[in-house]
């Protein structure tokens, strides 16, 4: 496949002039039109929601608009590209917000690698968004950016490579263990891949009851013992690793039960794979380019997913973000906490139901009407855990069509 | 009219979950759709991208997309009702960018008030826009943003109530001085607010000829003997008032040809516009409240204009934003000048025909055609006066359908 543009490629006619344009909703034919959703109009609505600012939720987009923002230091696997070239694929994501949850989402592409002046912009945008999408920015800065903004914003914040692939993956896992009759809490699971997807999968598979979790990097398992850990592999040192493993990927591998890539081509032979125990799962989420293709290792394992719209199994954040944010936008909640990504990757792995569960059906299309069952899903969890705002006094947003 | 909302007002209910949404404009419905669109198919483009920026004008929204940028200190004559208030008003901007020109118009309400931080904001911002529209900025500040963001930024700027309301009175003045038979340079201008539309105003008016131009703040005529100038009235003690006038408003508006005002209902009662010329000229630009009211002066003026829709002779920067972006997008502007700030006046003034000009209309509608003649008009004086990037080996940007 080719990376040079041309205009006859059906890919590149596709993306001309941008994936996602900026509609009205509101009719302009007249000047009555104008005079309501222009001058003079907009002023009464400006000076209401300057009397009350709660009222911003029901008379602007605010309510249902979400900021797609990267500094495109990790464009979608590919590396630092730049914010330029991270544009396509904020709009194809926001092509999945509307399509699935009726949400406007509008790519911000930042001119600029400083962690300081990340969180500086995104505060600064609060105002006209509900919610905030990071995307695409490089560990270890997306951790600390995630975590400030949680702090100080008021609208819900989600780094969507390390928690919506989390999710996907949780869901998999699920439905992956149920179908070779795996408990959860028996797995050896071996991630490659110490950023961030591979900490919070770990996270929320160790919430979902995962005992025996061993990541590894270019040296092999991580341990509390290995000098100069970065912070994330501090973290797995300090977290995982249980059986205080130590050697290659290829050593920690034999007898494990489910394999988690998220490292690219060529960190594993699929030969390797045998070593795993019988009925052995492998998540090769690595997108474009999966760290083994399903063909390469059907033969002698259980289930394969990877993170690719062409193969079976996807394992994609799509199939979460569009209705978490969907839930978090309608209840008001003011962050995505680990109950709401339970919720979320418990309602996705049920969506496909146990007699349809088989080798290339462990996670559901995405077009099985996915999200509004997470959206609400994600709102009982909001509402349980207490991460939602009190309710206005001037009532709850309108309904969006 | 009321400013509290109500859900059963029309002007309300047009403004429920906002007035505007981001919609796709390519086919999402089966897994090779999403493939093309989404991954792995966008990971193709920001390759391309990556490879050669130049591309990203061809392959996203960024070549036919418009921030329009506020911090809310000054709503549409309302003053400092904050970034969340201004959010309507921005959407309401963004309705005619799509109606009038089909650009993609975002709202961007920043939480800050400071100037460094909103120029740097800006500039983080600039990846994914094709222009930039500042909007509801008080003076001074909004001098200073736009100044630094035209010199830091490589795609274009405009302050919108600035310069677009400026062209929309350059053309307004063209047209009445025609209608009154009097020769542009013959006129006595006074104008009344020394603020951000003021100068601009002023200073595009001496471009079309004018050299008699007193400005007035509350303490009277502006002139180069006062104290304590702001740097805005300094600039007019500088560049106005030729014949040293001092003393109060109504003094100087005895034998004037032409009353502009930008401050607001209450600088002036009807009864003192009777001192004016024969013939004379009131544009009572104050929104939503404009100085005086047509129905209050017409019995001695000759014409009336104001910047309201439900009134005769509209002037508004709605005549103008939307064919200049279209104009400066189209030809790959890297700013907005003088020649083309007059070459929008010029042609938006001559879209009222001769024989149709009437003291009711001196100034097209913005139904009329209006934006892509401006951005003719834009187009051809950015090639002439060098405002123009070179063009890319790659081919021009594609036509937005």
């Amino acid at each position: 496949m080719s990376s040079i543009a041309d205009s006859a490629d059906p890919i590149f006619r596709l993306h001309a002039g941008g994936k996602i344009e900026v509609r009205s909703r509101v009719r302009l034919r007249t000047r009555e039109d104008l005079a309501r959703v222009y001058t003079p109009g907009f002023t009464r609505v400006a000076e209401a929601i300057s009397r009350n600012p709660t009222e911003i939720h029901r008379w602007s987009i605010k309510g249902n608009t979400v900021a797609i923002v990267t500094d495109g230091t990790a464009v979608s696997g590919l590396g630092d590209l730049g914010p330029l070239a991270a544009l396509p694929v904020m709009e194809g994501k926001a092509l999945l917000f509307k399509e699935f949850a009726g949400i406007n989402a509008f790519p911000i592409c930042l001119g600029t690698h400083d962690t300081d002046e990340i969180v500086r912009v995104v505060k600064c945008l609060e105002p006209t968004f509900g919610g905030i999408m990071l995307e695409d920015i490089a560990a270890p800065r997306c951790f600390v950016i995630e975590e400030r903004l949680q702090e100080e914003l008021t609208i819900p914040v989600l780094h969507d490579d390390q928690h919506a692939t989390a999710v996907a993956a949780a869901a998999a896992l699920i439905n992956a263990a149920k179908f070779v009759s795996k408990p959860l809490r028996t797995l050896k699971v071996v991630i490659v891949g110490a950023g961030a997807a591979g900490t919070s999968t770990a996270s929320l598979f160790m919430r979902l009851g995962v005992q025996n979790i061993v990541a590894c990097d270019r040296q092999g398992a991580i341990h509390s013992e290995r000098p100069n850990l970065t912070d994330a592999k501090r973290w797995f040192a300090e977290h995982t690793n249980p059986g205080r493993e130590k050697g290659s990927l290829q050593g920690v591998l034999a007898g494990a039960d489910v394999f988690v890539g998220f490292a690219g081509r060529g960190v594993i032979a699929p030969e390797d794979l045998r070593k795993m125990a019988n009925d052995a799962i492998v998540f090769a989420l690595a997108n474009p380019n999966p760290e083994v293709l399903p063909a390469e290792v059907q033969p002698f394992v259980a289930v394969v997913a990877t993170g690719r719209s062409d193969y079976p199994n996807q394992i994609d954040c799509g199939l979460c973000y569009p209705g978490i944010f969907r839930g978090a936008l309608d209840c008001g909640a003011t962050r995505i906490n680990d109950e709401m990504k339970l919720a979320a990757a418990r309602t996705i792995a049920e969506l496909v139901d146990a007699a349809a569960l088989a080798k290339g059906k462990i996670v559901p299309d995405i077009f099985e009407n996915v999200a509004p069952q997470v959206a609400q899903a994600v709102i009982d969890a909001a509402v349980q855990s207490g991460a939602v705002r009190p309710p206005s006094p001037f009532g709850q947003p309108l309904a969006i069509d």
